[in-house]
């Protein structure tokens, strides 16, 4: 009924279904309305009626296969009662915690209240969305949210973050057991209002070095797999570690995901040759040809294409839709992916 | 004589070589007190005495098995022609080109004047380096360059630049192939002036989708390669292509180097199961630790020994060295590589 969850039953449709990253976002004049409406971004997340009609948006201008609820993933350290803010064209800014005091700073008590409004706006979506459309859940991954939990911003290296993971190991493995209970309790409730799969954005995985991968990548992810495998043994589960090539053969069988969402950097015949059959892959075009378009937008679907045939697959973009992009190279990708351009 | 270039030819040392990336640097005081003395840090590289001066600074505090020339990327561009400056705190600068007028800004007739004083700092530090240490020249990879050159600064995602390749791919091909003709003159004229080995950055490599990776990676490094070689067929070439692992077999195989630097994702078990045994490995410790310090680093260089038993390989960073290091960290890091600590 639904091509896309039908995938992760290994049914492969007519062409792949089709969803993009950060979908609902700023490329789209209707979203930017909706954003005017309130003053801080975290309100919009936290307002189920806006939150609704923003996930829906990209649905109604184009023929895509799934909805993700539109949230972010620092709604989990604020709904533990970490600050954060937005602050228009510079990014996220919280109130670092401290590694040897976060659980006096963090607590789990007020989250789902907190939260709710997420619960809500899928719920609201959910009723709203064509049964054929799948709609989508997400969290952080630990290491990701970590990295910005303690280094109070984005940064390209998270040196500070890193340095104090570095210098309290077991603390950090701590803090990282801690947001995989949280996580997990969250995307729970996420399934529960409605969601009918979830993905798991590890950013910033790729700032992980090797030697600590399985410590402060698989091992929290894997909790967090574990628990909604228990709650919910058919679900499917998409890790998204941006930027570990080499290193994703011992991801997905360390974590078990389902899923697995691909950067722009991996060779699609690399994946197939080397991860296993059951694994869903969905990838991964670079979204700057989403901002290009023309010829080298249709060689590249069409090489995806390809070196896909014969197995079942997602399409998507290696990272999220960027702000520049104009409408109608979606709409564009969208119809060469479907077989009708 | 030299561990470093014994090692190149299978010879094992008691413990492995050791140099860091960007070991000539800011987190140096005497290497401060010498920038002073230039205004412009374009003006420092092309003084031989003062470039000779600091490429030799980490060899007086650290019993260290290789130096590299003190110079820039970035200064292939400017003895091109194009404006290229530093601005403090933010990052270089460059009057960015044009893809489809580039050659009539840029020239090679002036290049090698331009360029001279790079190659009078390597026979300076040539003849100041004791017979035992090697001497390391570099360039920037094509593709990393022709980011720069066309962005015009810095970036997270070289949106701009990548953007221009792909609605151009003929122009930046072709650019490319300048590069790679240009880029392998220059490092020619470096062993000419005494360089025994070459290191080719990409540090940009992770930014290019799977798709375009043999056009735009592997295929310009391979035309340096074989430049090199074939002018001086026993010289060892290492690259450093960032942020591609699952494509580092790709990348050895069809650019034939024969040493690879490899950044902090990749596990060093991977690398000796999927890549030629007659490869030279060298890193891949996290900059960050070198920071930290303590437990953690000395933990993880413990680890790199371990993986690497049995193996020649170069020890290095899998990045630069940051800029807050403490230099008693370095200290540190060299005496347990070397087993005195």
């Amino acid at each position: 009924m639904s091509p896309f969850l039908d995938t992760f039953k290994g049914i492969k449709s007519y062409s792949p279904p089709i969803w993009f990253m950060r979908q609902a976002g700023r490329y789209l004049p209707e979203y930017l309305d909706v954003r005017k409406r309130c003053k801080g971004f975290l309100d919009l997340c936290y307002s189920p009626e806006l939150a609704a009609e923003i996930t829906l948006q990209p649905l109604k201008r184009f023929p895509l296969d799934a909805a993700i609820i539109f949230s972010d993933i620092l709604v989990v350290p604020h709904a533990l009662g970490q600050k954060v803010s937005f602050e228009e064209g510079i990014g996220p800014k919280l109130t670092p915690i401290s590694l040897h005091s976060f659980e006096d700073h963090l607590t789990v008590k007020n989250f789902f209240k907190n939260a709710a409004p997420v619960y809500q706006a899928i719920h609201l979506t959910k009723s709203k969305l064509a049964p054929s459309k799948a709609l989508i859940g997400f969290a952080g991954a630990p290491w990701t949210l970590a990295l910005y939990m303690i280094e109070g911003e984005g940064s390209r290296d998270f040196a500070k973050a890193k340095r104090q993971a570095f210098e309290n190991e077991k603390a950090f493995t701590s803090l990282l057991d801690y947001l995989s209970e949280v996580i997990s309790l969250h995307l729970i409730e996420q399934v529960k209002a409605g969601v009918q799969t979830l993905q798991l954005f590890d950013t910033w995985a790729g700032l992980c070095p090797a030697t600590h991968f399985e410590k402060w990548i698989t091992s929290p992810t894997r909790k967090i797999v574990s628990n909604l495998t228990e709650a919910f043994p058919s679900l499917p589960i998409i890790g998204f570690p941006k930027g570990i090539g080499a290193n994703l053969g011992e991801y997905v069988s360390q974590t078990k995901v389902s899923g697995l969402s691909l950067d722009t950097t991996i060779p699609l015949s690399w994946a197939i040759k080397n991860l296993p059959s059951s694994l869903i892959l969905q990838g991964n075009l670079d979204p700057i040809l989403l901002v290009s378009g023309g010829e080298s937008l249709k060689k590249s679907i069409l090489s995806i294409h390809e070196d896909m045939q014969g197995r079942p697959y997602i399409f998507n973009l290696g990272h999220g839709i960027l702000p520049q992009t104009p409408p109608s190279h979606v709409e564009e990708c969208v119809q060469i992916v479907k077989g009708q351009r």
